[in-house]
This record gives C-alpha cells, structure tokens and sequence, in this order.
C-alpha cells in the first residue's frame, strides 16, 4: 500500500466523520422535534384528562342526588368509559407521562425507565408474563411433587437439604421476577392489584427465610420436617389452582379484548379470574388454598410459641403465611363483590335494552352500542 | 339537578368522547410519522457505521503490511475515533437499534425494553449508579466491620447466626442489583467490561449459598467460624477499595469528560480506575484484595477436602472465590496492559507534536486537536 492510497484512507475517514457530524445534528433536530410535538400533544391529551375527571364527579353528584334519568346517567357513563378507554389504552397513553415506577423497581433497576413506548411493545411484555405463568405454575407443580415423591420413595421420610434449598432459592428467583414484572406491567398500564404485588413481596421474604432454616433435622425428622412438608403440599396445591387461573384468565381476557371491554394490559393474578360457569371449579379452591395457606401459618406459629428454643425463621414465616392467606381472602372476597355489582348492572342495561327494543321496532338490532345510544 | 341539565351533562360527555377520538388519531399519525422518520434515519446511520468498520479494517490491513506512514495513520485513527464517538454516545445512539438485552435481563424482567431513549435519562442512569455505588461501598466497610467489632465486643468470639444471615441476605440483593443495573447500563451503551457483571453473578451465587451454610458451629465456634471470620475480613478491604476505586473512578470520568475522549456512559467497575500518580496506591491494593480472595477460597477449599463430613457450601464457596480472585487479577492486567499501550501511544503523539510546533511556529496552541489535523 503506497502513500497515495493512505492519503486516499484518510480522505475517505475525514469523509466519514463529516457524515458522523451531519447525522448527530440531524438526529439531534429529530429528537427535539419529536419532543416539541409530543409536549403539545400531552397538554390536549392532560386538559382532556381533567375535563374527564370534572364530568365523571359531576355525574357522580347527580346520581348521589337522585336528579337523573337513569337512562341519561347510563349514556352519560357510556361516554365517559368510551372516552377513558381510549385516551388510557390507545396510542394516546404511550405519549402521557408514565405512572411513577415505585420504591421496589428502583431498588433493584435505578431510575430507569422500564414504559414501553410503543403498544405492541406493551402487549408483547403483556403476553411474555402470561407465558412467563404458565411455564411457572408447571415447575410449580412439579418441584414439590417430586420432592414429596422421592422422600416417600428413595429418602425414608426425611428429605436431604439440597434439594429443598434448592427448590427455595428457585422461589426466591421466581417471586423477585414475578414482582419484577408486575411492577413493569403497571408502570405500562397495567390495573393489576396492588395486592398481588405486595403478595409476591411477602412471598420473596418467606423464601428468603426459608433458605436460612436449617433443614437436616436430625433425629425426629419426620417430626421436624412437618413444616416443610405443609409447606410443599400447600405448594403443589397452588400450582394447580395457578394453572386453573391462568387458562381461565386468559380466556376471560380474549373474550374481554373481543367484546372491547377491557384494557388488554389488564393482569388480574389469579383471583378475579373465570369465564362465566368455571368459576364454580375457581373460586372453591381458591378459599380451600387460602384456609389451607392460613392452617399450615397457625400450626408454624403454634411450633414457635410452644418450642423452648424457637428458631425465629419458624415464627416469621408463620406471620407470613397468616397475613398472606388473609390479604388473598380479603381480595378475593373484594373481587367476588365487584363482579356481581357488574353483573347486576349489566342485567339491568340488558332488560333495559330488552325494554327499548321492544318498544321500538325501528331499532337496529345488529350494532347494539349504535343502536342504544341512538334510541 | 332538573333533566335539561342532565342532558347538557350527556352532550358534554359526547364531546368528550369525540375529543378522544380526535386525540386519538392524532396520537396514532404522530407515532406512525416517529416511526418512520426513525426507520429512514436508522438505515443512514448503520450504512455510515458499516463504512466505518469497513475503513478500520483497511487501515489495520495497512498498519500489518507497515505500508502507511505512522503520521498519516495516527490521523486517519482520529478521523475514524472521533466518528465512532460521535454515532455511539450522540443522538444517534438513542434512534439505533440496541443491543441485544442479554439473558440475565430477560429471566429477571421479561423482553422490557431498558434502553432510555433521550440521552440525559442515560446519563442520570449513569449517575445514579455511581451514587450507588458510593452508597454501597459505605455500607460494604460498615456492616462487616460492626459485625467483627461486636464479634469481640459483646459476642464472645461466637457470631449469631442472624445477623450474618441478614448480610448475607444484604449482599445477595445488592449483587443481584447490581448485576441489573449493570445490563442496564451495557444496554444503554456503556462499555463495561464483560468480566466485571459475570463477576457479579459469581458473587450473587455465593451469597445465596452462604445464606444456606450454617453458621452456629457449637461446639468449637472459634474454630467453624474461621471461614465467616476471614470473610468478614475480606470484606472490609473490599469496602476500603471500592471507596478508592469510585473516588479515582470519578476523577478520571471527569476528566476524561473534559478531555471529549470518554463516551460519558463508560464504566469500568474496579480495576481500570486511577488518576495519574494516584494508582500507585489502588493497584497495589487491588492486588493484594485478590490475593487475599484467593488465599480464603483455598482455606475454604482445604477445609471441604480435609473434613470427614463436608458441608458442600464450603467446596463451592471456595470454588467461586479461587475463580473470582482470578478473573479479577486476569482483567486487572489486562487493564493495566491496555493503558500502558494508551500511555505510551499519547507520549508518541505528544512528542509529535512538540516536533510540529517547535518546526511550524505559525500552528495555533490554543485548539491542539485542530491545529494538529491542520498541520
């Protein structure tokens, strides 16, 4: 290589940095540019916000007052989930200022920012978890299955600690990225609970104990192993009443998405799940779970206030279970009231609409969002 | 509340309704518009960064022929560095494509995306891990040496097991926070060393397997205890470098700032710190902190293989120290090598340049980088 195709190098890399400097200021411009619209953008999109907000308490006040034609009020609220839907779920959410992220996304990530910027970007995330569940409620299934199994069948009743510990950092591991997760779905509009994330925080302490327990327990093994026992039926329960939840979750979120109703970031762990007519199956063994989660807290707590030397993992995991099993009732029991309000209430728009169709034969029976706000 | 107010209400909530349509649709042609004029800007800006690994290779081609004249090269080397600096940490950074997130990000959150998109949240990211960092170090010298000071204090030369365990559970959060933070800031276009997350997740391991070993040791405390003890001892040197290394750490990313030469996203945990003539104080420190690593991880290791009954904690804690300590003195090295090259390169462009200015007196002093591509 001569100098002259060293010149012509240098040439060619003095070009390059050149085009390196038009195309920084030319992304510069574009990102200030995509700034300014977007700052424009979010103050109709938050004057919008309030004016929603203003009307929804105005209407709130006459329906207190009992001043309004039910019908009117039912039109009015028609508006208002319309307008709300679209400005929380659409293209429009993605622009506004996110949630904030929360103490436990910003003790474990920093200050970054964790929203997805675009809509399928949110639904993919959305769907990751549900597959991200499904796979979790099969291991959970599996692990403690096995373990009972083998220390029947090769371990004489009395389970090495490998294993469990084993399986107790896996907790640790699947309850911190499980509240992980959630805690990004919310920030990404997601109206989960906020039970079931402090769920899955209590869940990640009780793991996080567990493994400084000393397992061995030798001699009385069966005797000392009680617990550890409990625990892993009650674990084998709930991966069966997960699967349960996460079939029928997801089939409830399909029909929702189709009817147009729910947000698809919706997450609802566990307990406000079911399609209609499955929720027999559901809702029974979730309180069966929950007063067998309560039951193996009592008889942990019951061990560590008769033990002359109690080991302090014992009683705080007893607490753990007692208020776990407690918070998920509540919820449940809380869900199990808001679904038959709306069921109520969607019986009586039903009869109502019934009503109008019947009174006016002109009535378009094939578009029955048109056809009611236009009868 | 009469009816014709009522209806007012209704034909408010119409508007509204009306108004988020608008809004929107007005939110889906601004994000469409963003995508596309990102999509057009992105294939400039990987045809430049393709030209650019293209013209790298050519001039190292050239270099091994030695057929460039070194001066010639040295420029094209700026012209090539300084376009590269200008596509990877300008704006452009923030329209490219990111890097892949890596598995560790994924199994913990899902497939979110971390990469903040304007470049003062990466920089606050960035700060905000060093104020971390700062933090840690702080608390890395303090609970160690409490521990150890109550150990002789108040203890009887006997340690309880929860305190340990619960600095222990301290250090898994923290390792495992900062191993996140750590992909995080890869992700955002940090270049950190691969070693020093790996070395993160070495770390994560043993703290949860030091949360499993059982401290007690009755009888013989003293004696079981060895192992905790010489740890704890570790630890606190740790702290003290960790608070050397961010302070050197700083001053040099200031430095290197001013200077234009540093992508401002730059990390190097650990060993790549020093400001001139103050690393005759850290590297001998950090040699001497994984030194001592190693010499503990072979106490742990000669006592798994000595003992009758060994605790398979101490054979992998043992393990995982010997591999760490020497992962750490292998990149140490390696950084050490690495600058000497930079130092001994910049003394040769340096001496240069005196040569220029002392041959054309006309040369400007006062913008160095400029006069030297002018020369």
């Amino acid at each position: 290589m001569g100098d002259a195709s060293a010149v012509a190098l240098l040439e060619e890399a003095a070009g390059a940095a050149e085009r390196a400097r038009e195309l920084q200021d030319a992304a510069a411009a574009l990102l200030s540019a995509a700034a300014a619209d977007e700052q424009r953008f979010r103050g109709r999109a938050l004057a919008l916000d309030s004016d929603l907000r203003r009307l929804r308490s105005s209407r709130l006040a006459a329906a207190a007052a009992a001043a309004v034609d039910p019908e009117i009020a039912d039109r009015i609220d028609e508006e208002l989930d319309r307008a709300r839907c679209l400005i929380s779920d659409g293209d429009v959410a993605s622009i506004l200022p996110s949630k904030a992220h929360g103490r436990f996304l910003k003790m474990f990530l920093g200050p970054v920012n964790v929203r997805a910027a675009r809509k399928e970007v949110q639904l993919k995330v959305k769907q990751e978890y549900n597959s991200y569940r499904d796979r979790t409620a099969f291991l959970f299934l599996l692990f403690p299955s096995t373990l009972l199994f083998l220390r029947s069948w090769m371990w004489d009743r009395c389970i090495p600690a490998l294993p469990v510990q084993l399986y107790q950092a896996w907790l640790l591991y699947l309850y911190t990225s499980l509240a992980l997760r959630e805690n990004i779905l919310r920030v990404n509009g997601s109206d989960i609970r906020p039970w079931w994330i402090y769920h899955h925080y209590c869940a990640m302490m009780m793991a996080l104990v567990s493994l400084t327990w000393e397992i061995k327990g030798q001699p009385d093994c069966a005797d000392k192993q009680r617990g550890v026992q409990l625990f892993l039926a009650w674990a084998i329960m709930q991966g069966f009443a997960m699967l349960l939840q996460n079939r029928y979750q997801r089939q409830r979120l399909y029909t929702r998405i189709a009817l147009g109703k729910a947000k698809r970031m919706d997450v609802v762990w566990g307990e406000t799940a079911g399609v209609e007519g499955q929720l027999w199956l559901l809702y029974p063994i979730l309180f069966i779970l929950q007063g067998f989660e309560a039951y193996v807290g009592m008889l942990l707590l019951r061990t560590a206030l008769a033990d002359v030397i109690p080991e302090w993992q014992v009683l705080v995991c007893g607490i753990l279970l007692v208020v776990m099993a407690a918070g998920n009732f509540a919820n449940t029991v809380q869900t199990v009231m808001a679904k038959s309000r709306v069921k109520a209430k969607m019986k009586r728009s039903k009869s109502k609409q019934d009503f109008d169709q019947s009174t006016s034969p002109t009535a378009s029976s094939s578009n029955n969002s048109r056809s009611s706000k236009q009868s």
